[in-house]
């Protein structure tokens, strides 16, 4: 139906850990009644980087029938979840050249007034947890889009502990996303689709 | 009435040029429909620094009568406007001492769910205009806000240039906001304003 | 001697966490050979506030003899490491006060070419470590400053975590900082007084 | 001779705007005694995309002999001065995407206490200026390196007025870097250069 708020989880992921992290945000988001898309962005690595790395080449295998991202999916959504590995405090570069694509939507508005959050994960606890999703947010200041975060909103952020989204420590990618990181990653993405369909609500009438 | 959206416009301002801004948000945000509140916070200079300087000391006489903030100030509000000139980059004490009283209502979650955003005035061109915001706006993701920023939404906004919201160059006092700069600040609140009410009606129904 | 680095290490306290990762970089400045100031900021808060909580008014006793910042100990000094809790992902304001009077010191250009350092505490984990010490530096960006972080320059910062400076997860002042956050205060502190006093033999000739 | 600073200058351009101001930065770097390295990252972009834009096209011939910057470019350089255009308040994909591959320098500690700084053009004259900067700060923190801004040192920056590093505002590619610009860029490459020749004795001896 018309109402029905749409989100998109767009997201890279080397080996598999920020995939995770994306379907508990695409579960959540359709627990909350959204329509949702997931997709990744497109590899920029050589096929013998890819290849070199056991963890790298059986992720890419096991998503090989996952859509890759279009401008369009922006345009489409309501809400926007984007998630990436760290790369040195700021998403990777295969996330960045995604919306480096994204100029005619952006010369046309049709990235503005919609919902915009993030998940992220690092090597280490504090290596980029928080600066990869504020410089990310940043980008969606460009685009005109309301960013909304967990803060402190439910009693399992006390735990979690990052107010700016969903982060998880996986320490080089040796250590998959526990319940802790999966909870936050839904609890974000459940409120940006609640929050993208009351704003949408609230637009209509 | 009960719907209408309320508005909290609080600043710091030495010599005026961020009140000027500040009462240039107000006038539209009441033009916007919203029920609005001006307030200043308290001052943390010693009266004799004040009266060294004439500009900080007639300011502080000319605005007199304006209230101070207090937190109930941000717990009324569904839409907080804050506004400060940059101090290296960054919002004056004087605005920060504000916020960090604020403990007990973030604690209760009663920042939470309003729409949040930033004016600011540099000495110099680029001398914390994004920076004073974009570190402003950090604050707000630890209450559970909301952040609504101008983005390129207006044509305007390619002439004001700031996507994070409103700034303008004073010289160190000396150079008053000008219409671009005004202009800028009330399309600022326009947007938070009406993306509050929108944000209010969707979430009441 | 007139060779000798000398640091000034400026904190900001309330219960006494980050008075202890202060003296955790005093003594690793002095260690490393360096002239070492220890100062705290001036408290903002009122008697009463104080005084209704057990831990803060303990900690004010605590450091009653601790001399309160000037202005001179940042011309003094050739490295300069700044410590405080995260209030929102920012310095707390007591912090910030302090730098907004070192006006004069920055007009005349008395605080470049020094070599900048921080570290923090946070109620939770992903709560401003990194935020709290990022936007701190660009206060010394403005200032023309040297900004030397830990890195992984050590194989102890894949357990501490923080490339950005040190920082403790205290969950709200009730848990004393570890030997990890002790000691990536010290690793901190002892990497800005190196390159101080490499700078400074440098820049001498 | 073995003394001399090696600079590394390391750029984006698609139309030519910040290129100009890596001339401008590598002319600066020789005339401070430095040894000198100017080198283009690889184009992301597909060719029908550059030859579609007149502007793209031309300054890709025009490069076409400016050698791809290798990941040993950085290890060679005692000061490493990066430039790209903003894309959203962040470096562009093609300069991350170099930045990205430098994981096994990184883990060997080679790419520590270097000198690093940057410059930056954009569409707009708050439109990410500042926040380009910062956030490829951040990137070298997790380096281990020491970040070296031109701050206030000099008097022309109170023209120029982007304490960060260089910038320019190019309303998207047409307006070329004017001597403001291209003095600030040459005044924060020398300024890194002086640095890192210093640093560099004083670590020497």
């Amino acid at each position: 139906m018309d109402g029905q708020v749409k989100v998109a989880v767009i997201y890279y992921s080397a080996t598999g850990i920020t995939y995770q992290m994306a379907r508990s945000a695409v579960e959540a988001a359709e627990e909350a009644g959204a329509d949702v898309r997931l997709r990744k962005v497109r590899e920029l690595a050589p096929d013998e980087a890819i290849r070199s790395n056991s963890g790298w080449q059986a992720h890419r295998l096991e998503t090989q029938d996952v859509m890759e991202a279009e401008p369009d999916d922006l345009s489409w959504a309501d809400v926007v979840i984007m998630g990436s590995p760290t790369r040195y405090g700021m998403i990777a570069a295969q996330l960045k050249q995604f919306i480096d694509t994204t100029g005619p939507l952006w010369a046309n508005g049709a990235l503005a007034d919609k919902v915009y959050t993030g998940f992220t994960s690092t090597a280490t606890s504090h290596g980029g947890q928080e600066a990869t999703l504020l410089s990310l947010y940043t980008i969606f200041y460009h685009w005109g889009g309301v960013v909304v975060t967990p803060g402190y909103t439910d009693p399992s952020q006390f735990v979690a502990g990052n107010p700016y989204g969903a982060s998880h420590t996986s320490n080089n990618g040796e250590v998959a996303p526990d319940h802790v990181a999966l909870a936050a990653t839904a609890l974000t993405a459940k409120r940006a689709a609640l929050m993208g369909a009351a704003l949408k609500r609230g637009m209509a009438g």
